[in-house]
């Protein structure tokens, strides 16, 4: 039995994603972000970084969201979720998922967590205001040529599916034009589609 | 024939090490940062990004150190250099290379590279403040655990060695004090005496 834990409107819907998709056997623990339960002492035994995802398995828990869905992917080679016999088709699959872990995401991140990169209170607004550039040049990239379509990769639906799927829940709130991005927009629309999805929001975003 | 795109001083000397340790068949090209030529129109073409590494292979173009890193291991695989049929093992790697390309390059890069995140000089100011701290938090994480010893991943040496090394080439010009970190300091040290680490930063460090 696995065990994800997740909060709301984070990069963990990405993991949870994979493991729907993965048809895989787990349990979802939210990990409750309003009461900064990230920072307990219980979390952090099972996560000393403070974050999520984590995912627990009985070999021992894994964090960073580009490893855990590379792991789900080779966890279950049948659903075909990473081209796992392909060196180089796989690293173009992580070349995407780490873009947008150490690029978008953190764009992303200087709209509210700026207390990780400075102490002023000006400057969190410096960044705040930055956020719509940031993360919009970053969508330029995935629109015009990063995302090959109909999937990302292409043909073949991937664990980079729902990784963009859910930094690209976040344009709106980031100031980010969607009519910029038709493509963008009609691979988050398709990804509604698939019950897997639907259902790791419904869980991820339940009360 | 595979051709290394790196500059000095830079992340891509993770991949020069990880393929000099590979015995690869490759070729460096410097890209002049102090010309700017990262984003020359040339460069452009091969990375859009306007970053190094840039891995150009038969097949194509990959960026990203950590998908460069595992597609090096994987291109060599009797070289040993990631748990390549342990998909769990496979994943902590990789959950290591992960922080230190989100978590810990972000941080550095706020030292100099602060107008990614904020126009303000003063933000940016505020930022080059932070990042002894922010640097050393992530050191402190991984001189506690994530470092397992004698390599990052306990008894074998793999592509996370050559990246954690890079990184620590900058706790000094971080303000990050390498006396709080005895083990990351003695890996690096061990790191130097490795043939395919002083070649690779021989190379990577000439004019």
């Amino acid at each position: 039995m696995i065990t994800l834990f997740y909060a709301p409107n984070t990069c963990s819907l990405a993991s949870h994603i994979a493991l729907e998709e993965a048809g895989a056997d787990y349990e979802a623990r939210r990990v409750d972000f309003a009461a900064n339960a990230q920072r307990s002492p219980d979390y952090l035994a099972v996560n000393p970084k403070g974050r999520v995802p984590a995912l627990v398995t009985e070999r021992g828990v894994l964090t960073e969201t580009p490893a855990i869905l590379a792991f789900i992917a080779q966890s279950f080679p049948h659903k075909a979720l990473a081209p796992l016999d392909d060196p180089f088709a796989f690293a173009e699959l992580q070349a995407f998922n780490a873009y947008i872990c150490a690029t978008l995401h953190v764009a992303h991140a200087h709209g509210r967590r700026g207390a990780r990169w400075a102490d002023d209170p000006a400057a969190h607004e410096a960044m705040r205001r930055k956020v719509p550039e940031s993360v919009g040049a970053c969508f330029e990239l995935i629109e015009n040529g990063m995302l090959r379509g109909p999937w990302v990769m292409g043909e073949a639906y991937s664990v980079a599916d729902p990784y963009l799927f859910t930094v690209a829940q976040w344009m709106e709130g980031d100031g980010v034009d969607p009519a910029r991005f038709p493509r963008v927009i009609d691979h988050r629309n398709r990804m509604m589609e698939r019950p897997a999805v639907a259902r790791a929001v419904a869980a991820a975003t339940a009360a």
